[in-house]
């Protein structure tokens, strides 16, 4: 398919020109807003031709980084081709590239991690500085200049308005018929002038189907045809879908118990295999015409809305493997009427996700006796990849979910620990903790209690006796007795990681 | 000024008793949700009565435990009493009681710290069981029953609302001149029945005058004649006019840079004499027509109204010196239209702190050099008080200011460590750091840039060369760069606290 017939704006078309010349138009030190949210959506050719620019310039001895601002994670071909270059001085406001990752903790590279609700506000606030350059993907451009998103929208309309020169990226493999599922909010302000968010429903439209754009800022339009990361999901093995049937079994208890409606409330899925099982584990649950309302739909998430368990669903970005994309396509219409992608200022708002009463869950890195949860750090000094939107939904949330498997290595590392490395969610925002042993309600529960809840129903036994075992010391020797702790002896529980890979 | 010119109800007025016969009318394992904020507005009388039949009780050898629900703090009459009688088998969600807190260290009493938003919604949901009584302080009761509140509202919407039956005390030292002064909204719902909550600006009303209340629930009416906790505040001193001045410094570069419009955004200022030093150092900013959006209004903000610099106020509490108290009684019906006292629901409503842009002042105990701030917690096991509203107000505020003296205990104990011992503002939530050696600005800074601001501009001199030293070995032994540190060494900071004492 030519990129012709999704160019309907002539002043663009006149435009096109190949990926490098595009990259040429980048200077050293610009600060790039490029679209991108799980790898789903992101530039596939300009990040790729400016690492080889960077790569280029580094060979003649020519200092040339750039800061990279996107929606969420992207992929090789952006995060991994410009960290491998040596090419990002900074980045927000999420990961999870192998290279950016070890450049960050090898110290190489700045990286802020945000709640990604946050993100959007604070560029508009002026707080992150000037944004240069917007490289954003698109499924096509109308007569009018307006972009048509692809398979997410993430921060892609901020990108847009705040960037002094636009890029654009027309992918002709990202199907046509995407034109309609998006819902792009232009009713946002800035404080003192803002007004209430008009969404009552997961499936509520309150704004436009494309991206507005002056035609005027854009500097290149760029062909590509190349598809999506499109990672391939685990087949769910018995530990996810234990969890995810704990996880069913207790909103079928709070369905009984009237704290839930028989259809449940909006439901959030963080990313990755365990969210993947849970999904897929509702399938043959007793719930009928869910709704979402989350970050990211998966395939599992794809499968519900198929069966009809799941009426409508509600993100900023598909994130499919290779056979979901295939099934997404093949029934695009089908799923045009019951997915609307928003941008992620709206997806993960508080005041949206506080009103409708989402039903998060997301996985952690490990969780503590007392209820505080990592869910970014390994052993207290290496990011793996960011916070997300988890703390967008675990806050402010009907029910919040936080699972994991209860070891990690081969059982050799409990994901319960006296004390967590670094905090992402404290206490006061945890309220079920889920691993393949159990569940544990927090609700409620002063710290002493959920220690015990937390210990017996989630900790692998394996190591309850050296959890409980700390508890107790704790209970005799420390000072305060509202949240025991030895503090001499909290993180002696931190895995020799170099080993523990091994 | 006879009870009887109060209570316009001669239903309610039959069901006058002493507090001795309404406390008998308590239940041992009853859970009682009493008014109160901030020493504003808690029942005087009953309580008292209370721990006194709990004594009793407990001397002939019967067990007899209550659990207590406030909207915050209380006071001695209260919270001292019920704690004095060992009569509290669990207490939430905020309480700064010396002998509360002694019990609750020693593992005597059970304590749930919960974000002052999330607590009426937790009711309504079902999540912290069944409310047996309400005790509730009023001004006076209209002929339908409904309920004039006095100096606080809280969770008494919610008390009234949810309890069986209810103990109504009226209080005739407060000002009857109050009625008028209060916003109940009654349009909160349970997802998925929720609408926005329709607050624009601060002084928007949207409710009700007054408090509904089902006569056929009220078992006892009880008649006070008590003044409020009114504590003093201390004179603003070197160290919090210092902490003052940088904030307001910063504020006027936010306007001068385009970032704050010239009359700032909604004030919020949580509890004490740093907090209340910040709105006397206003007084003398290039600041006008001024509002607030917060939980407490203290001293220093009921001057600023009365100078016409601050031109409205919503609270959920007034927590006035004693002649604070009286100022504000002198000229009643001038604060009356400046000022609105709303559940703390909506107070600390999160949809409605963000949409506004609140400008959020809270104080902390300790806050490490990353950014991570603990509000709660001495030496990481003993709590102090609770977070309150300060994570409501912190996550959703346009700007958020942590503040405190860089040292206690007579410069014994640096506020800056390496790491807290807990957490309650994760580094994702903290924006702006404070004390009197100056201001860290953690905007768009990665955790390195972060330590390199919090040190050099925040940490007290004497503790400088320790923290740097701290950070640069961290540098070079931290198994990751991204936040580096040395497990084994983070905590080597904690003071002992009973030398710290001495």
């Amino acid at each position: 398919m030519s990129v012709h017939s999704r160019i309907h704006s002539p002043a663009l078309a006149d435009k096109l020109m190949t990926a490098e010349e595009a990259a040429e138009l980048i200077p050293s030190g610009a600060t790039i807003g490029m679209s991108g949210f799980t790898g789903a959506g992101y530039p596939k050719a300009v990040p790729q031709a400016l690492a080889k620019r960077i790569e280029a310039e580094h060979a003649r001895g020519r200092p040339f980084k750039v800061s990279v601002w996107t929606g969420a994670s992207t992929a090789p071909e952006l995060d991994g081709a410009l960290a491998k270059a040596d090419g990002i001085e900074m980045r927000l406001p999420y990961q999870s590239d192998p290279t950016c990752r070890e450049r960050i903790n090898a110290g190489q590279m700045e990286y802020i991690d945000i709640h990604l609700s946050h993100v959007a506000q604070h560029v508009w606030f002026g707080f992150l500085g000037k944004l240069d350059v917007a490289v954003v993907e698109v499924v096509g451009i109308h007569a009018d200049g307006s972009l048509i998103p692809s398979t997410s929208i993430g921060n892609n309309k901020t990108w847009l308005d705040q960037a002094d020169k636009i890029i654009i990226e027309v992918n002709t493999r990202q199907d046509a018929r995407l034109a309609g599922m998006h819902d792009v909010y232009y009713g946002t302000q800035i404080p003192p002038h803002r007004k209430p968010i008009p969404i009552l429903s997961a499936g509520d439209r309150i704004g436009e189907a494309s991206l507005r754009c002056d035609p005027s800022k854009v500097i290149a339009v760029v062909e590509t045809d190349a598809p999506d990361r499109n990672s391939a999901f685990a087949a769910p093995d018995a530990t996810s879908e234990a969890i995810a049937g704990h996880i069913i079994d207790f909103l079928g208890h709070e369905v009984k118990k009237g704290r839930l409606p028989a259809s449940l409330l909006p439901l959030q899925s963080g990313v990755g295999n365990v969210a993947n099982a849970v999904m897929a584990g509702l399938q043959t649950s007793p719930f009928e015409e869910m709704t979402a309302y989350t970050e990211v739909l998966q395939d599992g998430m794809l499968n519900l809305l198929r069966s009809g368990k799941l009426a409508f669903a509600s993100a900023t970005a598909l994130s499919l493997s290779p056979a979901g994309n295939e099934a997404f396509e093949r029934d695009l219409s089908f799923y045009r009427d019951r997915i609307v992608l928003r941008p992620q200022e709206i997806s993960n708002h508080p005041e949206v996700i506080r009103r409708l009463g989402v039903i998060a869950m997301n996985g952690l890195i490990e969780a503590d006796i007392y209820g505080n949860v990592n869910s970014t750090h390994i052993g207290g000094t290496r990011i793996m990849n960011g916070i997300g939107g988890s703390g967008d939904f675990a806050r402010n949330a009907y029910l919040s979910f936080f699972m994991t498997p209860s070891t990690a290595k081969h059982g050799t590392i409990s994901a319960i620990v006296p004390m967590v490395t670094h905090v992402d969610h404290t206490e006061h925002d945890v309220q079920v903790i889920v691993t393949e042993q159990g569940l544990a309600d927090l609700r409620g529960l002063s710290p002493k209690k959920r220690a015990g809840q937390i210990i017996a129903n989630c900790a692998h036994p394996s190591f309850r006796p050296a959890l409980s075992a700390y508890y107790d010391a704790a209970m005799h020797r420390s000072p305060g007795l509202h949240t025991p702790h030895l503090m001499s002896e909290a993180f002696d529980w931190i895995p020799n990681w170099k080993a523990a890979q091994g």
